[in-house]
């Protein structure tokens, strides 16, 4: 091979000439390498830029996910079955892991999940399971594939040599302005969704206010990306396109989610998040060879139905150190100062704008702006209403959960300007807007 | 003021919209700060790549050249009549400056002239001047005052303090590919320029296959920004567009161009090389009041006839430690080993490119590849024909001179390949191909 020269491939990407496989792969060793074969950030960065503005071809932006999911380790599974995995491209109120791995395993799909924490308007899993009385995160690799072989799933805390490239390049996306280009965003999901090793994936592709994709479009375009990238690591993967114009489900902080996931996983569960929760688990099972569409999703349900999922979730979380029983959620904590937020008129609510909930959820301490800010994880809100809703003057719209008044305060006026209520009944939009896959 | 965020430039200047003059100052002053204050390279280097697909606006580029003019010392001069500087974009054989200067001084116009050395393929007024024994190009701030008012010229090295801003920012675009953007080269040459603090100003634009600008559109476009900067900032300025496909005069290496520049002083240099000359120096004295264009290239070919010029570049030469007369240019020196290149076959030179021959000038010791290497004063080419003459087989093409016989092997085939003989005569191109001003 030639001599790599960053200056060349910021030249091409820049000219909108494609760049070889050799040399993806040389950029991508450049991240993390130290020394001479480092690339200085400078360099890193323009070339970022560059493909902010000309974007990357599907062989390069295949070879972009493969050389950064090569640059850590990568995982294989040694389970006697289908391991499966899920990932959410990000939203507010965003549960669907704590529900859909118990269902998964009660039908018999592994499904050794990692997951992070929130940043900005989005949660993050792990916090939200933290928020268990004594719930461990951390991980060893032999507890945790010994806890997938016994239960069938487990969530743990993402290992940092986990395709570190990515690591390194998100944040420097991150104060570069280069985050929003779906090339990169399908490079940094699946680096790590591959290096994690599962036959199967699932990607729940967020659309709307609340997500990083603002419309079909660019979700379908991201999800074509990701599903090229999967078949040509010979993975089984599907998406689906899904509402995030507002809040998932009626929770938005940690504890309150966990809670929210223990009424879904009983039976009770809002209708939209018991849905989407259903469909995900189905189209996993589904990939994962159990059956036909019908099949699965009866599976599903009744895995709910019976208690089985409810029972699974038990176990991984008695398994990690947690205690929580699903009928007895009161163990969870919830922050000192609450706040009811009522209608100021009549009407249907016509939106419940997800990322300024989002936003107001990190004021009240449910999240962090920056890594190394503290979170509350008994803060939150809980929707009375959800989209679509009638309402009359003085009903309750939601309530506010803070550990001070000045919180409540702070928030309050970003909520009230997150909800917009309407003479008119507004036309309904669909949960899920579309679904692919790319088996042949 | 709002707090300043780079992010927020960054975005802005990504998705097209404006930044003020606020925010162009803040950024400029990130780039030379220390400390919090500083800009991290990273962030620069995404915000040029950002100007790269976007461009700046009119008033952007003004902002910016301003900004960075002030990042360090603005020279203002008081000496007893107009103050005037030339600036060439760059090329190949441009000895320009070492002519203009005296035949302007002679004419009663001050010219205090900044320059700088060579890098790559093309060369620098600095070398060529140490290429005579015993010049200084270093000189304190008052030999330099001194010299301009008593012979009306002097050409010193840039110094450090004259726009940091600038030369921080170009060595970060030189290693992100982000040097051809119009309105940062623009901002680049224009800040130094104003720094400078001439009241006249002519900007050679040079255009073709050895400039930055490959075609007039570039080229015209360039010449409307800069002239709109130094308006902006009160100055008179114009621009000429002059021909760069081959390369000016016949000498190129710099004790070869000196000599050059003495035969244009004597009244017997090389035809193109010689228009060029006077057009830029009537050009100037026309800028500097001194009469109609008619007039002014009266007084500059007198110059040039009567040897005024010629006594003011011997006094030039002399007040910085030179020594060289007009009439003894065999002072100057000449690399030891030198071969000469005859045509292969009869009819017409139909391209001598500028670019090519300027990086066989490199390799025969003339320039330099990385701003450390040393450069042999006495190596470079000398042109027996320009394009269009016609040749026989055998005649003489050009002259090579270097320190060794290798590097004369590794000129050889680099400068074959960049004259292309013809069997019809080429169509003759123009040398100035368009003149602007700033002026009502």
């Amino acid at each position: 091979m030639t001599v790599f020269h960053i200056g060349e491939c910021i030249r091409k990407t820049k000219s909108g000439i494609p760049l070889s496989e050799d040399e993806i792969r040389a950029l991508v060793r450049g991240i993390t390498a130290e020394g001479e074969e480092k690339i200085p950030d400078y360099q890193l960065s323009a070339w970022l830029m560059a493909v902010c503005f000309r974007g990357l071809s599907d062989p390069e932006t295949a070879a972009l996910t493969l050389a950064m999911r090569d640059s850590g380790q990568v995982l294989r599974w040694d389970l006697p079955g289908a391991v499966a995995d899920k990932h959410s491209t990000g939203g507010v109120g965003d549960k669907t892991t704590l529900i859909v791995a118990p269902i998964v395993a009660a039908c018999g799909v592994f499904m050794p999940k990692m997951s992070g924490r929130g940043l900005g308007h989005t949660g993050g899993t792990i916090d939200k399971l933290e928020s268990i009385p004594g719930f461990r995160t951390a991980l060893s690799r032999e507890a945790f594939l010994a806890q997938v072989r016994q239960i069938g799933c487990a969530v743990a805390m993402q290992t940092a040599d986990l395709a570190p490239a990515d690591k390194k390049l998100y944040a420097l996306r991150d104060v570069t302005e280069t985050v929003d280009s779906i090339p990169l965003i399908c490079a940094s999901i699946m680096s790590k969704k591959l290096a994690t090793g599962a036959d199967h994936i699932l990607l729940d592709v967020k659309i709307g206010s609340g997500a990083f994709m603002k419309n079909d479009r660019d979700g379908a375009e991201l999800s074509r990306l990701m599903l090229a990238a999967a078949k040509t690591d010979g993975r089984d993967a599907a998406a689906i396109l899904t509402d995030m114009d507002q809040p998932l489900g009626t929770c938005i902080g940690n504890a309150l989610e966990v809670r929210e996931a223990l009424e879904v996983l009983r039976g009770e569960g809002e209708a939209d998040l018991t849905e989407l929760c259903l469909t995900i688990a189905a189209e996993i099972l589904c990939m994962a060879g159990k059956g036909t569409a019908e099949t699965c999703r009866a599976l599903a349900e009744k895995a709910v139905a019976d208690g089985s999922a409810m029972e699974r979730f038990e176990q991984m979380v008695a398994a990690q150190g947690g205690s929580l029983r699903g009928d007895h959620p009161e163990v969870l904590p919830v922050s000192r100062c609450k706040r009811i937020l009522h209608a100021a008129q009549d009407g249907w609510i016509e939106a419940m704008h997800s990322e300024t909930i989002g936003r107001a959820s990190v004021l009240l301490g449910a999240g962090r702006q920056r890594k190394e800010d503290p979170i509350d994880p008994g803060a939150g809100i809980r929707l009375s209403a959800r989209r679509g809703a009638s309402v009359h003057a003085g009903d309750p719209l939601l309530t506010m959960y803070a550990a001070s008044e000045a919180q409540l305060d702070e928030a309050e006026p970003m909520l009230r300007g997150a909800i917009r209520i309407s003479g008119t009944e507004p036309v309904s939009q669909p949960l899920i807007h579309a679904q692919y896959t790319n088996r042949e």
